[in-house]
């Protein structure tokens, strides 16, 4: 199963193709943005596409022809010029979605945010709003579509070590969750069909990441 | 026909309330942000909702209670910060659909700008991209709603005085238009069902208001 990963060169991007490239059922095409950042993957035996996201569906979609997955892990972050939560955190995510239809791609894990529900856009900070509501179009897109999607939405991402334990399910505690494990449980969803249709929360927890994908 | 008037106290707004007072068959509730904005329409003999665009969908449903259609034309400008842009054209614009289909209104106004496709936010310069991309996706969340909308996309908007004649239609060449013939055409457009369920491009033109409204 080859899989798209958008975002490739962020963190979570390149704990992801690592483990996919370590997996023996999949393999990843890293897109990024310039070919400067190409070696990392290169070095890992991955294959890579130079596409900037504020580019037209068309050239996304040529990226993604013949993948048989997209992961959509890019963002902007939370701390950027609201004109890249826009842009980026919920028009490149939809462009991607619609370049994943266009060139014939069911299968599709969006990394979301903790929670991009309509009362987290309400209730949050109005420094951080922007960024949920970005999120929440996104998502509502995806879901608007009838691609096999999965959306996970992972609490406060460190840059911990992972240790591969994590709490999954459509509502737990707000809490932390190291990036690598993050990687690890979109290898896991993307290795697991069951998760096609659903979206859950993620954070550090107690249960190996196989046994808590699974268990969804 | 009661017409909740979102955005009432920005220059359109003003003129829209005017013109709804002065008709026949329409009445006007401006919605207005705070308690000072009252006194012109009051002046006006319109009702007043004071809610603020940012607060939630049911305190916005509340202002569209008993009213027969809703116009949307507020917004944050192209010139805001960008976290407006998506708090108030994108989120505010969803927020008053879903209002007014917790009220029970069918009937909904929007204005957009010029030109929102795929393609317009691709080639819109940097710093203008975000806003036709927040008008973009207000312009689809109406579209996918089952309200009986019709959406104005107005070219560069003036405060020349309006002379009452426009140019009208699904696709126009790019042009001004003053935003007092905005509000005429608005008013127009409320007055004539056969407009429900299209979209057009609106400049200064040859034609009168309501014959151009008629022929759309």
């Amino acid at each position: 199963m080859k899989v798209l990963v958008v975002g490739a060169n962020g963190q979570i991007g390149k704990h992801l193709v690592s483990f996919i490239q370590d997996s023996d059922h999949l393999e990843a095409k890293a897109m990024i943005r310039n070919q400067e950042q190409a070696s990392f993957f290169e070095d890992l035996g991955a294959e890579t596409a130079v596409v900037d996201l504020e580019q037209d569906i068309d050239t996304i979609a040529k990226a993604a022809e013949g993948v048989d997955a997209v992961v959509f892990t890019a963002g902007s972050g939370p701390h950027t010029g609201k004109d890249k939560t826009i842009m980026v955190d919920l028009d490149g995510a939809v462009k991607t979605i619609e370049a994943a239809k266009t060139a014939g791609v069911k299968r599709f894990v969006m990394i979301s945010s903790f929670d991009t529900t309509r009362e987290a856009i309400q209730e949050a900070p109005s420094s951080f709003a922007p960024y949920v509501a970005a999120k929440h179009y996104a998502d509502e897109w995806l879901k608007g579509t009838d691609l096999d999607y999965t959306i996970i939405h992972p609490g406060l991402l460190t840059n911990d070590e992972g240790k591969g334990q994590v709490e999954a399910a459509v509502k737990v505690e707000r809490g932390e969750v190291p990036r690598e494990d993050v990687a690890r449980v979109i290898a896991a969803t993307l290795e697991n069909d069951s998760t096609i249709g659903k979206e859950f929360q993620l954070v550090t927890g107690t249960t190996p990441v196989k046994d808590a994908v699974d268990s969804l």
